[in-house]
């Protein structure tokens, strides 16, 4: 089509319009998903009490699922500033325990102090009332749900690292600008905070300079206040314009997570409040989507991390644990859900598919060995996933995890409130399913071979495994 | 536009590729929306019994929203002829009174003649048999909903022009084909019509000439018989040929809306018909989206101004009112709701953003001031939108409006059946729900000021205002 | 990552931008759709078992529904291989009789043999025990829906040639990933099979070369166990390696449909099954949906063509039949129904369109005159369909059909799991419903004429017709 200079002066003139072809190749009916990589976080930005860790979002394996992925590293007493986004977000706390609130205007102030607060960090209690929306603990093996555009703030008060991994469904169909994310703050200064690149993820200078800097600005975004007017603050607010100033941060430094030198005071029921046991049963006992619930009072926190709550569990292999729109009705609203996956040293996922989903992994601990095939049978991944790496399998792509001589946990964010899987090898796999015959004469294999091959696997999705030199040896045994 | 070589050369070879690529940069993933403009309609086109004006669908805001507007200016007996839309519809009614009609296919008619019209014009009792279906009254601040696809018409019965505001939800999941708006008339020969460019929208005759031109006629549509052949109109309708070719309206001058010399006769409940007291009521109780209802007889129509529907009414500043999925069923059918909001003179409608929806506002009267923010806390916005300018505030960036010394009314369509608005300021903010001690270490101020800063405006959403130069002097006394 | 500039530019406008801006023009806001062709199919893979035949998805009315087409003609005691697809799928029974298997990983195996299989070709009752999940008999006339990612099989169990059209609703909201369809085989080699060119179809030898022969290649998929090591399917089935070869079919010649030499023996329930008078009834009866029935029974299947079923019959003209989600509840969840139509001899479907679905017409016997017409008045076809050819009506486009001489039968395909259809003439159309006098006004004919037009073709949707030889006779009588 193009061997001679003129094309090239047709790219050059068409220099302003490079960004749009650029969106236009990840639209519906590109995504030739040819090769994947496990990925580590792209750039960071510092920031006084912690810091962010973004994957880049223009990677191809994110853009065609429509996601993007970031991980907080909250120091004990840092504070995420208030903010929203533009898609529903599932966070998944990979480790610590903080404090995480969700404010919706016009839903009622729930929690009220008496006449002193129970989590003074001194101890004195000093006489101050206040009234606020309801906030959840959040502990590592947690995950909660937030919907698009609803305002929240998350802090650390343990005496460890709280870390964070938040999953922005921007495809959603509760998006409907574009599929680039966005961040709106509420208070501060974030684009104060030190960014910087991550030299180990594999990105070039040239990379950095370009289409990655600008997207890491524009989905962090900053504080929309600094957008209004200082009268009309002061105005909106009824306060003077010095304190409308205070709103905008113009000259606060610390960047978008805050430390809390005297630690925060809020109001909170007692520590267990909402760990008892059977608190689970009674929550996702006759709730039934948002109807019989007001986003009010919605239950948006979920363990994903307790073994007792596994799906699937065996005992020489893993466990693997869901949560999804019937047992978090919040999750039907966001149209998200999402799986906690423990394998043990040499233990394997079955080759599996999602029918209606992207599942999009985290690992949380250990090291796995992951191939994803496409439709052409082809291979796009195969490879080894560590911990803080994140991978996409694409929606009907096979998928085969074995975890490494440490074992392997990861999280999957899942991009439908009923995720649906199916395994095919296994005593519940599609193969199980097929008749003997079918499977004899697919595979040009005899009938007994076929029923061997529905039925040698016993076990569910989780199997026992051995290593690869385990199987050396008992080959040539 | 183009009389030099190269970019001759440069189109040809773009030649298939030169639309396309424009199209692309609205794509998902592309709307870097950094300026926004208050707009008046781009062109009108002009018939015999009114004149329908347009917005410049293919600008930016209205692209990235994928809505589009027009205002129909229906001349006392202009019928507007039946058409339908490639997407649902809204209509406002701005001002006058008329007749408004939706024909399903299948629906029963259920209006019936019993011997003679009631609503003739001359008072002469003419004998003259008829039944159709169902017709609505649709006065001064009622507003009407069109599913996509099904025929309406609109006739002005009254004596001064009916003004008729028409939003266009193409981006809507209702519509499968592409966002572009599609009208097909069902009569007529629109095209006919005198099409006018508007001097004052502040577009370029080049821009005239180009995309937009075309973009006009696409938008706008013709009679669909023309494109049948009348043998098969003929033989479809078991009419001969000359009555056939009636249908295709070839020699017809009027444009799109004619006039009804002798007025129109139509059979119709006594004026006042729909109208009692407790008739909402009636209407909005049990009913439960479109199980309960046939399309045929859903209730298609709210009264948005009549103050006694007011959500939030304050007298010192002004009210707002919302029609959603819940008061008006089949909006949850069409996710579509809309929203009426009266500032007094420097009344302020609190900072606020949309968690789930566009807001395209329409300005029925008056003037205000608005801001608009996007997340990089950069207002795209920052200017007056005066009685009959269009603005779209995208969904999630933060607004704010204050009143002129006119005082200001506005309709507001949102892209959701159930539009949900956080504030930021006033008795029910997403600032009062956050607990004072984030507040403080957010903003950096004292506790005392953060729980001023909470409770300092105890209105909602709607807030007396001070003009400008009353600041000044407060200030300065 | 390059250092000359030209390879560069080169680069990137040959592979990364052409394709993608070539993707670009089919995006929403790109359909201008002013040409539609009834189409044969352009490609065909011949496998052991019978041929493949694929309309190019790429041509622009497919692009624009979302969808695409191909037919499998499999031979007797032909098996199509298990696959899976990106996309809900319907499967029309053109000819012949088969098995129809839905393998769901997870639902139970409920078909479970006795002693010996009924079903065994040759009479012999081998002893052989096998169980799997429900089978479907399928024959002509009926039709099958598959969910996305739902795997399937098919065996031609007749004596004569098992004809399947099969629809793929590519843009449906349950596929993710892009419009490209997708398809994952579980067995053999499909890529095997020999494609061949269909000279009939109009397509160049370039085209072939291009992007029809890769996109071809994109569709069709290949055995996902190809992209498994062999040492990785070995432990996931606790197999050994050997065995682990054979389900990656990598010798296996025989392409994606194979023969069964000696038949295929499956465990069925008594022929008759699932076709008692009355079954229909019990089945639509209570069901709402997939609320009240399991993914794993629901009912898949129906019969589109039996007289009886009709939903408009018209003893001089032909009968209209259709499959929705009230019908068919498996349909509410796909968003997809059908219609099956039988025209008489010159018989003519009222001019109509759809408010809210694309129709995707595969003409099964006879031929048809149509004509489509979109927004702007204009014909965008205006020709004949033949039996096995496939035409697209765009959402909201006008249509209508006239049979020749040898009348027409074809099944629809629609994006809707409701499609709701306005007729312009007939009883009960669109026309009917409007005011005497709004016809009367907007035709510029008498009120007379206005009911005569209302009231004259007294049939609903499905009418008789003449020729036009004797229209042509009673016009000069």
């Amino acid at each position: 089509m193009a061997n001679t200079l003129l094309p090239v002066l047709t790219f050059l003139l068409l220099s302003g319009l490079g960004f749009a072809v650029r969106e236009a190749s990840w639209q519906q009916g590109a995504c030739q998903i040819r090769n994947i990589n496990a990925q580590d976080p792209s750039r960071s930005i510092q920031a006084e009490g912690g810091v962010t860790e973004f994957w880049d979002y223009q990677n191809q394996q994110f853009q065609c699922a429509g996601v993007s992925i970031r991980r907080h590293r909250i120091q004990p007493k840092g504070l995420l500033l208030p903010l929203y986004h533009n898609a529903p977000v599932l966070v998944y706390a990979v480790k610590g325990k903080g404090i995480f609130g969700i404010v919706n205007s016009g839903c009622a102030e729930t929690f009220e102090s008496s006449q002193q607060f129970g989590r003074s960090e001194e101890g004195r209690s000093q006489s101050f009332n206040d009234k606020h929306q309801k906030i959840e603990q959040l502990r590592q093996g947690e995950i909660a749900a937030v919907p698009a555009g609803a305002a929240h703030w998350a802090y650390n008060d343990g005496d460890q690292e709280l870390v964070l991994v938040v999953f922005h469904d921007n495809g959603n169909y509760a998006n409907q600008l574009d599929q680039n994310p966005r961040s709106f703050f509420l208070a501060g200064n974030p684009e104060s905070g030190q960014s910087e690149e991550n030299p180990e993820s594999g990105q070039s200078e040239e990379q950095y300079r370009g289409s990655s800097r600008r997207g890491q600005q524009d989905q962090f975004g900053n504080n929309v206040f600094r957008g209004f007017e200082v009268q009309t603050l002061s105005e909106a607010f009824q306060i003077d314009e010095e304190a409308a100033r205070k709103l905008q941060g113009q000259q606060d430094e610390r960047g978008h997570i805050v430390t809390v030198e005297r630690g925060l005071r809020v109001i909170s029921p007692p520590e267990e409040y909402g760990r008892r046991e059977g608190e689970e049963e009674r929550y996702s006992g006759g709730r039934n989507g948002l109807e019989e619930t007001s986003i009010c009072s919605a239950k948006i926190r979920e363990n994903l991390d307790k073994p007792s709550r596994a799906d699937v569990y065996n005992p020489r292999a893993g466990r693997y644990t869901t949560v999804n729109s019937l047992t978090l009705p919040i999750l039907s609203f966001l149209k998200l859900s999402a799986a906690r996956g423990v394998l043990y040293k040499n233990g394997i996922m079955a080759p599996h598919w999602y029918l209606n989903a992207h599942s999009v992994i985290y690992v949380t601990r250990g090291e796995s060995r992951m191939q994803i095939v496409n439709h052409r049978g082809q291979a796009v991944f195969d490879g080894s996933v560590r911990e803080g790496q994140v991978i996409v399998v694409p929606q009907n792509f096979a998928a085969v995890k074995q975890a490494g001589e440490q074992g392997c946990e990861w999280v999957a964010f899942n991009t439908n409130g009923n995720a649906m899987i199916n395994t095919l090898s296994g005593r519940t796999s599609a193969i199980t399913g097929l008749p003997a015959d079918v499977i004899a004469n697919a595979y040009q294999i005899s009938r007994e071979e076929a029923v061997r091959l529905k039925s040698s696997r016993q076990e569910t999705m989780i199997f026992g495994g051995r290593s690869r030199s385990e199987r050396g040896r008992a080959a040539s045994a």
